[in-house]
């Protein structure tokens, strides 16, 4: 432990700590601190801070060891709580006060730990409060809502198998039943003394001993089950999702209980300062009157507008009249006006603070509001850029910190399809939900999380819409690999809503008109019915649910978006190019800001058409005069492919690999494929059958391939050489700039490139003289061995570039194939051996190590030597800044990641 | 060109160079310098620097440039010859000075390069020597075999094709047979004459020029020619089997001619000042009077002996009676006696001066002896290893010296099995030839070198004895591939026995007995015939053929071979380790010296027996409780494997490896081998077919294999620590020391180390509670992985110690997968991409940095770290030295490399 105060608190307008202790307090703890800092209401309370909970783990769960580093800490603040709050005291069951404990790591994890209300009450406590409130009803929820959570979360008496009811809703079902009522406010006061005593005896059933009468005991307990939370196995996938380390640890937060639930002058609620979803400056969110904690997020109950214009907007979404809604749902603007105007001006006061969008919850007991919580907001990448933009025209930001606020990641789903309007105009719209996450997703329904999953393992192309009443946060991994979730149930700050945004993942929620059957596998709307497996559109935009299958298209990149990108080319170092294979990649990629093309990879072109005949042909030649001779015909083709790519890219640098797998990869290795090309090519079978065994290798990742190859048949080299060439100079007679950049792949050692660029040169030389015109071009390579990156310095001498294929370099590096790793390496990342996949996230210390040292050896030899990364790693923004730390000129990847890596090459440079 | 002068005169006990001057002055050249200088008769001459060859292939071979360069010089070298022989001018037809025209490059390569002699002759000046000699035959001969080398060598018409017979020895033949004569001796002046007629004729026929007649003309094709010949396909292939760089170049050497062949009382010959084979100091050698050259050596005439004793032996031997001896085969020493004094003399001289064996050169003209050679000469490994010691225990050298002119690599000759002695004593001798080059070999008759390169090239295991009459040049690949070489003509220096000798092979040469037909793929001896196929057994140290396969044994290592052993660890640093997997291996290395196991691979121990079951079911167990069910019966079987190992090595440390290898390489993976799995184990064929079909992998090199099975199915790690560790406490009751070192395998990242450290001590720590007993280990890695040397200061604070395996280290920074690398691995070595296979001599550019990064790194942290190397390259001499210099503490290596390890070691600490 570094730290030797282990407690901090804060209260009336004052905190020992403060917003910027994010690490040590957590984000809810720091902001709390913070909150009162600024004089804005909070109910007064400690943080037990993270690197307890580090002792913790680090302790093997020593919960009285625990215990006694911290009690006299924490007796200290409990004391100032109730200093604070003057009169209720901590166990004293004539006048007791009530805590909440909540967890609160250093980055947000909505929903993953546990969370327990109303602790402090007993028999006794709940009589006094009974008394003092005058509202038995209000007593006796919040005591009967206090042991459930205890014993879901403290006790663990919550079912591992999530289809399995908790027992406490068993119990409510049961005393519902018996009374005949539907909803739990419709419950009395002597119902929910049955209740408590009925979940008491569940406990002792389930534990064997009696349910907790101290409050102390209660506190210790909750305490605990926060911190075990951080390790649940929700938590953990969401860390893993989110790259959050396990190190963090999470703090805990008591506070005095306020109480939403006291009555009907009482709420409580959340919202955002600006539109989660598109980003406008709209201050929005949702309460409910006479509730407690997570009712609104639950989407048990539906929840009411805070604004009027949102009230309205939201009435016309649900298909609910004017009268209905005032009735029913009024705002709270026109609920509790008074309250509205000290919210309202609370949630500028924290995004003036804060210089970000908010996302806050609050309580209001008995008339007057209780902030309970702000953090920056999650939202989509689209509100992201948006809100970025719009903060820096506003003069709240510069542009740097409106650049480095932005994931790059993020933009993704800016990328993600749109509806094609045509499409759309033909589709069948079914139902209206709420707009929750935007985006657009065409998918096969499933019913459950767990069939999500299995359906995309079956088959990973597979495109599922998880269908589901509510979410929980037990269903994150199904969400994740739907393409887009639908829900019957919950507003726009619903489990399923604020998630779905988090992932950028399109998400319509609270669609009350579909009824599921989860037995049958169904769901219903207006008498259709459809199944599982039946296809379904989701516009997450506008909430709409459509029939079949839209077709899409890609996005415009203007607005808010266009202004990032030219932002970021403002402050960025680092070029950036993309891996294209043909000239529509080329097209799409320049679109998307592209400065070149770092690495074109010409075997693709030869799966296509009549080119794979003539590639076949060349494999099956018995001699060079065989494979010249299919060169031949491969030469016009190739020519053509260059041509097409090179003027889409007029002007701009095209990095071109030659010839880089294994022949083997270009001949069907199954009977069949063999029978059908025998007779296509008029080779007999056996010869055919022959030759492709002959070509089979152990590893083929480390077998006959690359410019060994190159080297083996020489002649291969001459025709691409000659493809290049030849191409690049009949588009300079039609005023067209091809800048080639020939890269030889997979060398190890000097000669081995030598050799190919000897081959390179002198054809090129020859086609020059054949058609008395020349153009200029690079010759370099790839560094993708290891051997190539460690005598950089002597392949630097003859190289004008390097592009470090850091995918085979990872392979080699860790010793690693990429095809085979499935079977550990998940292992691995669970076990944290590994932190990341190394093939997503370039390895710094290993591989990052090769590359930087090849950087600087190749650059002593050839200060002027151009670098540059066109593994997948060229779109992950840490790697981008890897590559801009080391100096390297660009980085390559795929279209849709160019605006990312454009984004994390700003970042790197202001960081 | 980086030397002015391109030219250096010798003779007359002068020169312009000396006998250190080898690289530029060839091997040949520096000697000839160096014999002048010491007093010695050598006829005068220059050579021409190895410089000028180099630059010849630099300038794409451009004669006319060469000769621009040198012309001035030779001719005043020329000049030079001129005076010192006063009288006779190169080009005056009426005193003709003749000369010869040899390479000689820096190594010396027997046999593989181009002669010419009796340069500057034509018609004119053919008849003053006639005339001047007053010896017709003499001059005409000379003549004849002029016009025949150089229509051979210089102007190209001997056949490429070896089978093909040489043009101007069919017409020999025709000449012969008209005259009705077997022998060229029997052939007169007249004779000669139509020889040379015809000759030119041929030559005239062949090349469409007429034979060149200006001797100027002669010398500039000569030289050509020796330059030429440095790139033909023999010596390019001499130079790769001998690791001879091309960029050596030879150097051109031109003498005045001296003649062996100008009657009885001149003669030529050859001689060791000892003996080549058994390295015993006896002068020994051969001669032929009235001859010429190559005569002695090309096997054609058996030559005599020089010593009255060596020639009194080899009667013997060849069956020859003590009175046809000295009719038909006196020694030098009792035909000339005065000369044989003079040559006694000369050859003592030179060893004294030389201060090693001799091979020496003479021809004696007329009375009078001239030395045209002198080198170091070549022997077997014995002889090395004897000559050695005697020189030192003679005072000639020093103990640096005598270790530092050993060859490491030779020594394995003397490791090579010898014939039982039982059997041999059994065995039926056939014939009986001349012990040309010891060891013992069995194996199947083929009668040429291409039947025993086929042979082999189909199965590697097959085992040929090469039967030829004689064997040339172009034999050379193979005799390399045979066991041993069987000839039935030529000498102790004849090709066959010379070339057999320096590469360590058995060879019986000049078994007169044997008759061959190479037509009908047979021999007979004394009626017995032998074809093709069948088994003889050769014992190359009493020059005994025997019929069939004779049991061999391993050596014992005692003598001079012992005495180098204890010299090699006295000055050596480096400890050698062997890597051994059983017992028997064991005992074996520690005889040949090993201080220790550095490599015991487990995996190989599964293999035997009922472990191989046990294996299996694990492998196919469906979860932990299966597999550790089956590890539980593999456990006394594997802690029995280590009793025997850790017995064997008692009180030396031992490096056992945990389980490496993909687990498909347990199970069968043929349909045949998977039923009888099925029959065996009782388990459903489908089901072993299937778990085999999931075991497979892409590319299995890169898969899941080494520590990430143990970080997988940790209870095997558990399994294999505990048989270690109940290992060595078992043994310690019985007074025996096990020093167990446990080695993870192919760990790239610290964790994964950690990981599998924690499953060792955890067990340890179990077993010697249950116990009550302990017993040191240590535990470290393997680095074999790119990553892991990379990290290696991060690994190192957590192990004990490093072994670099070397040969997946190869692996992975080259990106060759051992058993596809055949592909492409040779044309790389053809084309001078790679120098060696980087899989027989460590890289230590590449892997070498890696391995010396990690060392550095390694010891950063940890300064007493343990560092050794277990690939194969632990036995190669030039990596030994690198791991010598980069500090390393061992190297491991197989038994039989143990003494070439320990040699090599201690010649890396002396230089």
């Amino acid at each position: 432990m570094t730290s030797i105060k282990h407690v901090y608190f804060f209260g009336n307008k004052t905190a020992e700590g403060n917003e910027k202790m994010r690490d040590l307090l957590g984000g809810k703890g720091a902001n709390l601190a913070g909150m009162n800092l600024i004089g804005i209401p909070v109910p007064p309370g400690f943080t037990i801070t993270t690197e307890v909970c580090n002792e913790y783990f680090r302790n093997g769960r020593d919960e009285a060891a625990i215990m006694a580093l911290i009690r006299p800490e924490v007796d200290a603040a409990m004391k100032k709580i109730e200093a604070a709050v003057a009169g209720p005291k901590f166990g004293d069951n004539s006048n007791p006060l009530l805590v909440s404990v909540r967890s609160g790591a250093r980055a947000s994890m909505p929903g993953m730990m546990d969370t327990i209300l109303n602790l402090g009450l007993n028999d006794e406590a709940v009589a006094t409060i009974a008394a003092k409130s005058n509202n038995p009803r209000f007593a006796w929820d919040s005591y009967r809502r206090f042991v459930q959570m205890y014993g879901d979360v403290v006790l663990g008496m919550k079912p591992e198998n999530k289809d399995a009811e908790d027992p406490f809703e068993e119990i409510i079902g049961h005393v519902k039943a018996q009374k005949g009522v539907r909803l739990d406010t419709e419950l009395d006061t002597g119902d929910l003394k049955e209740l408590v005593k009925r979940f008491k005896e569940a406990v002792k059933k389930s534990t064997g001993q009696d349910f907790p009468v101290c409050p102390r005991e209660q506190l210790q307990g909750a305490v605990m089950a926060v911190f075990n939370s951080w390790m649940n196995d929700r938590a953990i996938l969401y860390r893993r999702l989110n790259q959050i380390p396990a190190e963090w640890g999470t703090a805990v937060n008591v506070q005095a209980m306020v109480f939403g639930n006291m009555g009907n002058n009482s709420a409580t609620g959340v919202a955002f300062t600006r539109d989660a979803a598109t980003g406008e400056n709209i201050f929005n969110g949702e309460y409910l009157i006479n509730a407690q904690g997570e009712d609104v997020v639950a989407g048990i109950r539906t929840p009411q507008q805070i604004t009027l214009e949102g009230s309205k907007r939201w009435a016309i979404l649900a298909g609910v009249g004017e009268e209905e809604r005032k009735k029913n749902y009024p705002s709270l603007e026109e609920a509790m006006p008074e309250v509205y105007r000290d919210l309202f001006r609370t949630q500028r006061a924290l995004e003036d603070h804060y210089k970000d969008m908010q996302d806050i919850e609050f309580t209001i007991q008995d008339g007057k509001l209780w902030m309970l919580q702000t953090r920056n907001g999650k939202r989509t990448g689209a509100a992201m850029v948006k809100i970025a933009m719009d903060m820096l025209k506003e003069g709240v930001i510069d542009e740097k910190a409106a650049l480095l606020r932005l994931e790059p990641n993020k933009l993704d789903e800016l990328l993600h399809p749109v509806f094609r309007k045509e499409a759309l105009a033909k589709g069948k719209a079914i139902a209206k939900g709420l707009p929750a996450s935007p985006g657009a997703a065409t998918g096969q329904i499933v019913f459950s999380a767990e069939d999500a999953e299995t359906w995309v393992e079956k088959d990973r192309h597979a495109k599922v819409i998880l269908v589901r009443v509510e979410t929980s946060p037990e269903d994150l991994k199904g969400m994740n690999v739907a393409q887009g979730i639908l829900t019957a149930r919950g507003g726009m700050t619903s489990h399923a809503a604020v998630v779905a945004r988090g992932m950028g993942k399109c998400c319509v929620s609270g669609a009350g008109a579909v009824a599921i059957d989860n037995k049958k596998r169904t769901m219903s709307v207006d008498g259709a019915v459809y199944k599982e497996g039946d296809w379904i559109s989701l516009d997450g935009s506008t909430g709409t649910v459509y029939e079949g299958q839209i077709a899409t298209q890609l996005p415009e990149l203007s607005g808010s978006f266009g202004e990032i990108m030219q932002l970021s080319d403002k402050h960025a170092r680092l070029l950036v190019r993309t891996n294209a294979d043909t000239p529509r990649d080329a097209v799409q990629a320049r679109e998307f800001g592209a400065q070149g093309i770092g690495l074109c990879r010409t075997e693709h072109m030869f799966f296509e058409g009549d080119k794979i005949l003539s590639m076949r042909e060349m494999i099956l030649a018995k001699d060079e005069a065989g494979r010249r001779n299919a060169l031949k015909k491969l030469l016009p083709l190739q020519r053509n492919d260059f041509e097409g790519i090179f003027e889409a890219m007029d002007g701009l640098p095209v990095t071109v690999r030659l010839l880089d797998p294994p022949l083997h990869e270009f001949v069907p290795h199954d009977e069949k494929g063999q029978a059908e090309m025998s007779a296509v090519m008029g080779v007999p079978y056996e010869e055919i059958h022959a030759r492709v065994e002959a070509l089979l290798e152990q590893n083929p990742m480390l077998g006959l391939r690359g410019c060994r190859l190159g080297n083996l048949y020489p002649e291969i080299t001459e025709m691409q050489t000659r493809a290049i060439i030849e191409a690049a100079l009949n588009l300079k007679k039609k005023g067209i700039k091809a800048i080639p950049e020939i890269m030889v792949p997979l060398p190890g050692i000097l000669y081995e490139f030598l050799a190919q660029r000897k081959i390179i040169d002198n054809t090129a030389a020859k086609v020059f003289a054949e058609r008395n015109d020349c153009v200029d071009y690079k010759v370099g390579t790839m560094i993708e061995i290891p051997r190539a990156a460690l005598t950089a310095n002597r392949i630097a001498e003859s190289a004008e570039f390097f592009s470090f294929g850091t995918n085979d370099l990872t392979q080699m590096t860790f010793g690693y194939s990429r095809d085979d790793v499935a079977k550990f390496l998940p292992m691995y990342i669970d076990k944290g051996i590994l932190k990341n996949d190394p093939f997503a996230v370039l390895d710094q210390k290993g591989v990052g190590q090769l590359v930087s040292m090849a950087a600087v050896n190749g650059r002593s030899v050839r200060p002027e030597l151009k670098l540059g990364i066109c593994g997948e790693h060229g779109g992950e923004p840490s790697s981008v800044e890897f590559c801009h730390r080391i100096g390297l000129n660009y980085v390559s990847c795929s279209p849709f990641r160019v605006p990312i890596a454009r984004l994390a090459a700003a970042q790197a440079a202001l960081r």
